[in-house]
């Protein structure tokens, strides 16, 4: 998924608004009022509803001696401006992905995912204890911007396709709504890579101006209906394999705040980095059941010759972020050297216990 | 692992304490005072400095207003009496994990870990999204103690061996320290399963008072030297594949709590559930590194027929766990339909991006 496009159209999947639940007990009230500004449309499944479940967590661990109101993209400004209205102080926090700044700052894009890198969990882990926390807070720092980590979506899916995918040559012409790293990568591949709103996409399928899309995973993608005007739904998501969502706060709001709300703040953030993850998990599993069997969806795994190319395509496309500058070149040495360690791991632990289990 | 022997024998692995930072900010002082009693050494890596991580993260988020000893094994009181001293009010928080109250609640066992059960991300997608908190909250409501998840150890390794394992016939005699529902399973392949202190692990492989051993993961067990004591480190670890840590807190502490305190509490414990499941990954893959690369390490494979010898016999140990009680059958229902749905999520997802990347 990218979302940046989606919002432009935001009024898809706007629910009405029930936004922060009142602090549970309000005493010594410093009176501080956070506004959140956010990349997605209020109460977005997940994403829009985890960025509440961020302000609600806040103001309760903190007596409501922190008040944060959660803006939809949109109500206040655009999904694009979030991080430079947070940079500015227009708002004290934001919530969206690292890759929506890439315009701004193109190394960011190894803060949310790139095509065959680490999935969620290894993500989580080279940010909190692989030192990718502070080279993230290097890189917004000219912004006066603080980084955090605040939800994953894990593996994403493949995508919607209308046309079977049998093999490399099947990405010829292939007009697909792909959007940043991975669209770069199908160009290479042979395909037309398109950026569409999310809110569009159901049309453009069910019309016939794409050939295929990628969304989120079965959760999202059921809630926009796409399994209505696509065949085929197909595994694995390659291009997004664990797309880490970002808090920013702005550096003199986080700092004019005392040392135990500040903990709450940035606590909160952790909590919710690992709740809309479980949460993903979980609501993948129970939508992923309701499109198999209630509505027949055909699931297929793209062919081994077709992930191989996008495989060794991906490497050349992240290799090429990786020298656009100097500090994009220390990231990917952090990254790439944790990869290495963390997959070798996972390889005799978490993959060979999913494969015997 | 099963730690309950290893804390009887509890000098090993202790380095000199510093315990709690001092809260930054400390304000409102309402002078609470909570212990909280650990089923590990003090400062033991990952699981004793994760259980002080909880205690500082109470402190610093409530600004000072909750102060938390951490007390290791035997300190105040044995391990095995972490539980009752929790449940009495000797102690208002607790942190171990639920097997180790399997004489007094069998059922608790699916609240850890089960052989060939759920890993890490599925056991935390479980206990948040999928019910089985409110199953784990009744199972210990009648003795007034409040669970949360407090940590992970993710997929650990089968563990050190001095026999090579070729086939199920190898299982034959196998003295292997591994307790619990691993154990049962052994002894049902025809090993002979024996319980012992971990501190006593190093000497028993040396001596060839036994010709295996598990315990947890490359970072915990290379803190042992156990890589000095056997020639084979075998994977995966089917008999422990996510274990979940746990805190215990006392119901009336709990209560008394202002509700501001009580939201710093239970989101302490899932910032902690996080941080260790996270920091064994990183650590495990440094370790892993060390342990082949410097000791050269003969890292191996649990042969097909002995997995699938292994798989059978968990799945009767682990149906018979689930007749013992009704709430036992009531928990793994509960599990049992969510492992299925996150199962058939994940082989698209997780399993397949590890097998294709």
């Amino acid at each position: 998924m990218k979302r940046r496009e989606f919002i432009k159209n935001a009024g898809i999947g706007v629910i009405a608004s029930s936004s922060i639940a009142a602090p549970a007990i309000v005493h010594a009230n410093t009176g501080i009022k956070w506004k959140m500004v956010t990349t997605w449309p209020k109460n977005f499944p997940v994403l829009g509803t985890g960025a509440n479940e961020l302000a609600k967590l806040i103001t309760q661990m903190s007596g409501g001696r922190i008040k944060v109101k959660v803006y939809g993209a949109k109500e206040l400004i655009p999904a694009f401006e979030v991080f430079d209205a947070v940079s500015r102080g227009t708002a004290q926090i934001g919530h969206g992905s690292a890759y929506y700044w890439k315009g701004k700052i193109e190394e960011a894009q190894f803060f949310s995912t790139v095509p065959y890198g680490m999935n969620g969990q290894e993500m989580t882990s080279w940010l909190y204890y692989g030192g990718g926390m502070q080279l993230w807070e290097e890189t917004y720092k000219p912004f006066g911007v603080i980084p955090l980590a605040a939800g994953n979506t894990n593996v994403q899916m493949a995508g919607w396709f209308n046309k079977t995918i049998n093999s490399v040559k099947d990405l010829q012409g292939l007009k697909m709504r792909i959007p940043g790293l991975g669209g770069e990568v199908l160009k290479r591949a042979g395909g037309t890579p398109v950026n569409l709103p999310g809110g569009e996409l159901f049309t453009a399928l069910k019309t016939g101006a794409i050939d295929a899309t990628e969304w989120v995973g079965p959760y999202n993608d059921m809630a926009f209906g796409l399994h209505k005007a696509a065949k085929y739904y197909y595994y694995p998501g390659w291009h997004e394999p664990g797309t880490t969502l970002e808090a920013i706060i702005n550096k003199k709001a986080y700092a004019a705040l005392p040392k135990d709300l500040q903990a709450i703040v940035s606590n909160a953030c952790k909590v919710v980095n690992q709740d809309m993850s479980t949460e993903f998990t979980a609501k993948n599993g129970v939508a992923l059941e309701t499109l198999v069997n209630k509505f027949h969806v055909d699931v297929k795994r793209l062919p081994d010759d077709v992930l191989a190319k996008l495989k060794t395509l991906s490497h050349e496309v992240v290799q090429e972020l990786a020298g656009k500058n100097t500090n994009a070149k220390k990231i990917y040495a952090s990254y790439s050297k944790f990869y290495k360690q963390v997959r070798a791991w996972d390889d005799i632990s978490e993959k060979i216990y999913y494969n015997i289990r």
